[in-house]
């Protein structure tokens, strides 16, 4: 019964495909892992570095463009798109644009769509986080939540990536090619903020009140520090513990486990070298006060996004951590056992192109977003 | 000056080469990876599965051809050998023959070696631990230590790796392809024993005096059970700790930190599945009273040997786990922070062959066997 199923899918999914293709790779491709035999199958094309996929309740997902500032909502049933209206022109050049979206938990009642992206211009940006109603597929009473005091000349380096957990919303920033602000909490530079849902700074994060022995005091937004571009940014489902992935220098991507207040060493240490092979700061990889990354890629991968897997559909990989690889262009599997990592696996190498953002439907299906411009769907093969 | 000595050292070593040269492949490869750009020079062909490498004071080697049965003593600077007179001739056939070598350490007092091979025949096979005096390329006073009661009609999965640690002597036993000996310690087959280096049983061992519920008594040589084919064992030179490693089932090719007693699963937990895929056991990978892996290779390696890297020649690999990969010939490095693996790198990947031995030398390079024949040095590039 799931064979004929899946067939049937394929067929409407290949006639819906022949009529609007203009991707020129094949629709589907078969791997065998370890524990899984799986399919990725095109179902939606056309896009243009696909950072965000959010499934709405309707079964529809919202697809943020990166490059483009476009919101889209489509139906992967059909591959069908239409844009969201009533949004203002993002800002959009070269490594900037929209960074991620996030349903408000209670989206359902509320309406709520968490965009963050980047705002100034290319030589004077940060990045904000604003909210807005969805109906259908426009959207309407926009508020600017948070702007980083992390702005530079440089449009490189900005995370960006969104989280909620117990009322709290979390916003990942890269360094911002400042290395040193990473370090410095009086600016918004290589941290991770907390908010509440409403953008006000919540009484209880690890800064508040804080007054520093010399310069500025440290910003109340702050939920942890030292980072230099995180792009992935998750909650375990089950111990409500925050993780968060990095780009690293040369060598040097980290997975993190986030701490309230944690400093996580950039550029102070770091597993990584300069691209030149020299070493990054005191070339060293711990301090006292600095917390060790839970795994380091080596050689770089260029992590982006993160998925912590609760799925039915892969029994085998419940419990794993999934990123997309940019540069070595694979979905990458960890396996953690208390915290550490014991095992790593590459999944569905060198095939589907620099895999930006991930997703999860309700039946356990895994969906990548490429920046070949398509959005995969991966599902078990019996 | 370093890259003037390394070169007269290749041209010594070419020239020598050409005199005897029988292996085809190229007797240099240069590599970069991470932290260290390195050469691999040939520095010994001509060998059948060098399974051991172990240097003597004089800074020759002692080098086991696993299915030859033949000890040799090689001399690196200029690839000759001579191959150890006295030793009976030892069983070779299938999976089986010499397993390891190691020096006492008070080998330039005692001249003792200590060795483990195959014994009995194909269709009735164990594995044995002997000990030799050697003066020069002669054996004498072979004495046998100790032979697992783990005889079985297959000749695979016999382990036996040898280490010394304070004063005690450890081999690694394999399940002999009969998993479910691995859970009963009324046998030696899927355990790591611990003898005095007489071969005589230490008074501390975790079953000495213990008396089975029912059935037969456990064995009191026996350290930890539990392992399925354990080819890679080394102690920290800092922490002192044990470490091995064991190929796996499909996918489950292990890192394990070995404590008294302690019961690493095979076949009850693990996280590989069967050659057809199906699970293997109860399909779980954790259960109370037995040990969690540090690491899980997947897909498999199939590692041997095991080398924790404190040379002075790759100061970056301080500390460095390495293991040779014989199904994915490459190299293998992992990063350890508090007894968690946060890195693996892939060295030499695909070019020098099964990689079935290592050593380290005084000055910090190291050494592999591979199933070519071939010794290679790795030193680092300047």
């Amino acid at each position: 019964m799931p064979r004929i199923a899946g067939l049937l899918v394929a067929t409407l999914f290949l006639s819906s495909l022949a009529a609007q293709a203009q991707d020129e790779s094949p629709p589907r491709f078969e791997f065998s892992s370890l524990q899984h035999e799986y399919v990725a199958e095109r179902v939606a094309g056309d896009l243009s570095q696909p950072v965000a996929i959010e499934f709405l309740p309707d079964g529809k997902a919202l697809v943020g463009q990166r490059n483009l500032g476009i919101v889209s909502v489509i139906d992967f049933s059909d591959g069908s798109r239409k844009d969201v209206t009533g949004l203002p022109k993002l800002a959009v050049y070269s490594d900037a644009g929209i960074h991620d979206l996030e349903l408000h938990p209670d989206f359902a009642d509320n309406g709520w769509v968490y965009v963050s992206y980047s705002v100034g211009e290319e030589i004077h940006s940060s990045v904000a986080l604003d909210r807005f109603h969805l109906d259908g597929t426009r959207a309407s009473d926009q508020q600017r939540l948070f702007t980083a005091d992390a702005y530079t000349e440089e449009a490189y380096h900005q995370g960006g990536r969104i989280g909620f957990h117990e009322g709290h919303v979390y916003l990942s920033l890269g360094d911002r090619q400042h290395r040193e602000m990473s370090q410095d909490n009086s600016n918004h530079a290589g941290t991770i903020v907390r908010l509440l849902a409403d953008g006000k700074v919540p009484d209880d994060n690890p800064f508040v009140g804080v007054k520093a022995e010399r310069g500025e005091d440290p910003r109340p937004e702050i939920w942890s520090s030292g980072h230099r571009n995180p792009q992935g940014l998750a909650f375990h489902p089950e111990t409500g513990e925050l993780w968060s992935h990095e780009h690293g220098p040369r060598g040097g991507d980290e997975l993190n486990r986030v701490t309230r207040g944690g400093n996580y060493g950039w550029p102070t240490i770091s597993f990584g070298l300069e691209y030149d092979g020299g070493p990054i700061g005191m070339g060293i990889t711990r301090k006292e006060g600095m917390e060790q990354p839970a795994w380091v890629w080596v050689p770089s991968i260029a992590p982006s996004d993160l998925l912590i897997y609760t799925g039915d559909a892969f029994p085998g990989w419940k419990g794993s951590f999934f990123t997309g690889s940019l540069a070595k262009t694979h979905l990458n599997r960890l396996v953690l056992r208390e915290g550490s990592v014991v095992a790593e696996e590459r999944l569905a190498n060198n095939v589907l192109g620099r895999i930006r953002s991930l997703a999860v439907d309700r039946r356990g299906l895994i969906y990548l977003g490429s920046d070949t411009g398509t959005i995969w769907r991966i599902s078990p093969l019996p």
